[in-house]
């Protein structure tokens, strides 16, 4: 799409805001007198980054030398030094800047541990602008040189033009495309096109524990005047940028088999106990046909058809499924089409058992029979699927299955997490100022892709806000978030910082609205 | 059963030595003089015994004081202190004693840790007399007040006659019993009726680590001249006494499923792969039926049919059914009747799921596809199963049963123990000998048992020295071992004594014979 269209399309929009007043045509001729100047901007400000990469992958350099594990209490000091220098740079940069107090966190121990501040910065406050909010995170997942990574994790190192380092695509490289885009401006003494607002945590990795609660608690004070919600904590899905429109909830299950009042000899009482394992297993197993079929009844049912347009626009995506194939590792994959394997990951739900608490899982052997074990396993939330039904349908199945065993122990079925699904609407306005973005420095339409996984701040944005998201990744779709020798390349960190760079401005065409 | 029973049905047994040259009715008469002498000789052991109560309580005292966890390697000078005492203390009594070096154990960080010498001694070397070898151990399980232990665990506590700490039971009140026995025919300066040999070991509870090959390798030099074997590592079924006959053995199996390379997130991958707990899941749930049978072909039909002489044994054991539960703390057993429960403990094989090694088995959630799954399970082995067999009928079950899935990962299926059950004759002389000793101490017949664990020694013994070997436990029914507040009564312990001292003169009655 040509940014004329996107022009065209943008002003189609409703309007709700009580400041606007001017009559279409009148405002169409301003937006495209800026449009225009901002033509001129971009190649500057383009520039600019361009000449300043050093600069960035320095700074990068310099975070990424903060373990800020945020899982590791005995890191927590790495994690507090983490968000007092990213506040810092923010300050530096003449933001409005706060280091909001969260409270603690009760370690398994019953200690209490002080949360990681959150920092929020403002930069604009202009009335007349529409109020962005940039959400990322400075924590990282734990990383350790020996657990296979070719490099020391927290030594930033370029090789062949990648960034190898912890946390260098989930999220720090992101969020510091973010504050540059920002700085990019102020170097240039461009305006601001749009007020930005920043929220950058410390606790995504574990949870985002504390969070919610702030944005609740600011809801009508920080988060009063912010129009759009950008999240860049994500990845494409192929070489060719994306914009994600929709995660996938989670809905959490712990089943627990209580029998014997402690662990017995399996020499010992074997053969007279009928043992809290065996009704476990009998019962997971009815959760998915060996196909992946989920078997629940009325799960399946739930879920909203994939219509013509999806499958086309699925149909399109770029995705390379043996590339896929390869990066899990698999013999094969459940599905051999690209259609299916995508709607699979997106847009159906799945049930994963993840594992059994309080049965024996050391290396080596032990001749237990367990007296109490709780399977964990969770399937991943679809629209049209409701958590509260999904938590009815699991607990009623598994006590049906389990009634047929006639077994003297005791099954408890909890829904521990009950997190929904996100999606936004691809053709809603802010997709379209994203897509122009990406088209400005891309020269390409991007994906427009979804995310298996869950981000649940995301719905905790929109619930509470009442605002649209858009998640626009910078991360590539090989940078092994989470795993060993994460990184991300120059060419997604510098191209991306244009990337917001460009979004800041289509934002800006845009009107207010009400969501 | 009477004694003089007893003595007529000992002399029907076969004599295999070549020295063994005298007439059956002489012998008879020349056993009977013997007999005579003895009981006047067992009162006085006895009132020895009695009157020295509070010295073996003491000595018990000092024993369960020293901490020989062995599966604790930060104990380890403790275990080695343990086997000096217990070498010391038979050096004393003048026994011929040595601590043999049995090599070291590799821990899983790749050091290697000293294993605790094997005590063997010696009291007689008369050929003329036969010679028994009593095994023991001397090293503990794991212990900790906070485990809800109602006192010091290593300070030996007297309430109401039962005397509490760990290891009391489990095994040094035992070894100390038998120690004291020998000592009792010394300070009355009676001749012992056999040769005494001991072999106590400091490894029992992680696995019998280095015995296996020092008996291999003392089979014709200590074992030699070792006529029968015993042991008191186990305990009564009741309030009543038991001689044990026959064990379990044990096959324990390793069921591996691989997918993908390395763990991956359940919301991005979920719907994509077959995920292999889902596969594992699957199998295990082939492998036993609701109601506890077991599916595995050719396993049952393997078993040893129940004769009428069996069930008619089974029938007059004393077994408390509602005590068994209330120990157990299920709401129902497997089986509600005597002979049907005894039988599944002790004769027939059972299927245990032990747990999985590679999911997520922590407290809390986690959203993982676990990339390589393992099963632990186990199948207690009864006569006439083979170890070789059962691994042949589970790995192929296993395989027709994952090959129906049709499932890309790859299903690795490896036997890690295969331990033979022992079962000894309980009509054969060494058990008549048992049960007059049993009948001379409590007046009563002992209740011959079977234990559902394996004592996989009593098959070592068994296949490396090829001589009989008799169970003869002392433990109470609701002594706890392996369990908090682990006690012995001392009724038990003193009365136990006796049998010891009354159990080696009933020894001396029999002949040599070659098994």
């Amino acid at each position: 799409m040509s940014w004329q269209q996107h022009k065209a399309r943008g002003e189609r929009h409703t309007h709700t805001s009580s400041r606007d007043k001017m009559n279409v045509p009148v405002l169409s001729s301003i937006l495209l007198l800026i449009s225009t100047a901002h033509a001129f901007q971009y190649t500057e400000l383009a520039q600019y980054i361009d000449s300043h990469q050093e600069e960035y992958v320095e700074a990068l350099r310099d975070w990424v030398a903060i373990e800020s594990d945020s899982s590791n209490v005995l890191k927590r000091a790495e994690l507090h030094r983490m968000m007092d220098m990213t506040a810092q740079k923010l300050r530096l940069m003449g933001g409005t800047v706060e280091l909001v107090d969260i409270g603690e966190q009760e370690l398994p121990d019953g200690q209490m541990l002080a949360l990681p501040k959150v920092v929020t910065a403002q930069f604009g406050n202009d009335s007349n602008k529409l109020t962005v909010c940039v959400y990322g995170h400075v924590d990282v997942q734990p990383a350790k040189l020996e657990d296979g990574w070719a490099t020391d994790p927290y030594n930033l190192t370029d090789i062949n033009g990648n960034l190898y380092g912890r946390g260098a695509s989930d999220n720090k490289a992101p969020v510091l495309a973010w504050i540059h885009a920002v700085e990019a401006y102020q170097a240039l003494n461009m305006e601001l096109p749009v007020n930005v607002k920043f929220v950058i945590e410390g606790m995504e990795e574990t949870g985002s524990n504390g969070l919610d609660a702030m944005i609740v608690a600011q809801r009508d004070t920080f988060f009063s005047d912010v129009d759009y919600i950008i999240i860049s904590d994500c990845g494409w899905l192929s070489r060719r940028p994306a914009l994600t429109y929709g995660t996938r909830g989670n809905c959490y299950f712990f089943a627990e088999v209580e029998g014997p009042k402690q662990d017995l000899h399996s020499g010992v009482y074997g053969g007279s106990v009928i043992e809290p394992m065996t009704d476990l297993i009998g019962i997971l197993d009815t959760l998915i046909s060996p196909s992946g079929t989920i078997l629940i009844p009325g799960i399946r049912e739930a879920v909203a058809p994939l219509s013509d347009d999806e499958w086309k626009m699925y149909q399109d995506i770029q995705f390379d499924i043996e590339n896929h194939k390869n990066k899990t590792g698999v013999n094969q994959l459940m599905y051999n089409n690209k259609v299916d394997l995508l709607a699979h990951m997106w847009r159906y739900p799945t049930v994963s058992i993840h594992g059994i608490e309080g049965a024996f899982s050391d290396p080596g052997t032990k001749t237990v029979i367990p007296a109490k074990v709780t399977a964990k396993f969770s399937i991943r939330q679809v629209p049209n699927m409701d958590p509260a039904m999904v938590k009815k349908q699991v607990t009623d199945y598994l006590h049906s299955v389990f009634a047929k065993r006639k077994s003297p122990n005791k099954l408890k079925v909890t829904m521990v997490i009950g997190a929904k699904p996100w999606l936004a609407d691809p053709q809603h306005p802010l997709y379209e100022a994203g897509k122009a973005a990406v088209n400005r420095v891309f020269k390409t339409d991007p994906d427009l892709i979804r995310e298996g996984g869950t981000i649940p701040i995301a719905r905790t944005f929109q619930d509470v806000t009442r605002k649209s998201i858009i998640m626009m990744p910078i991360g590539g779709f090989d940078d092994g978030m989470h795993s060993q020798n994460e990184k991300i390349s120059r060419y997604n960190y510098i191209e991306g910082t244009k990337l917001f760079v460009s979004f800041l401005y289509e934002v800006s065409q845009l009107k207010k609205t009400s969501v």
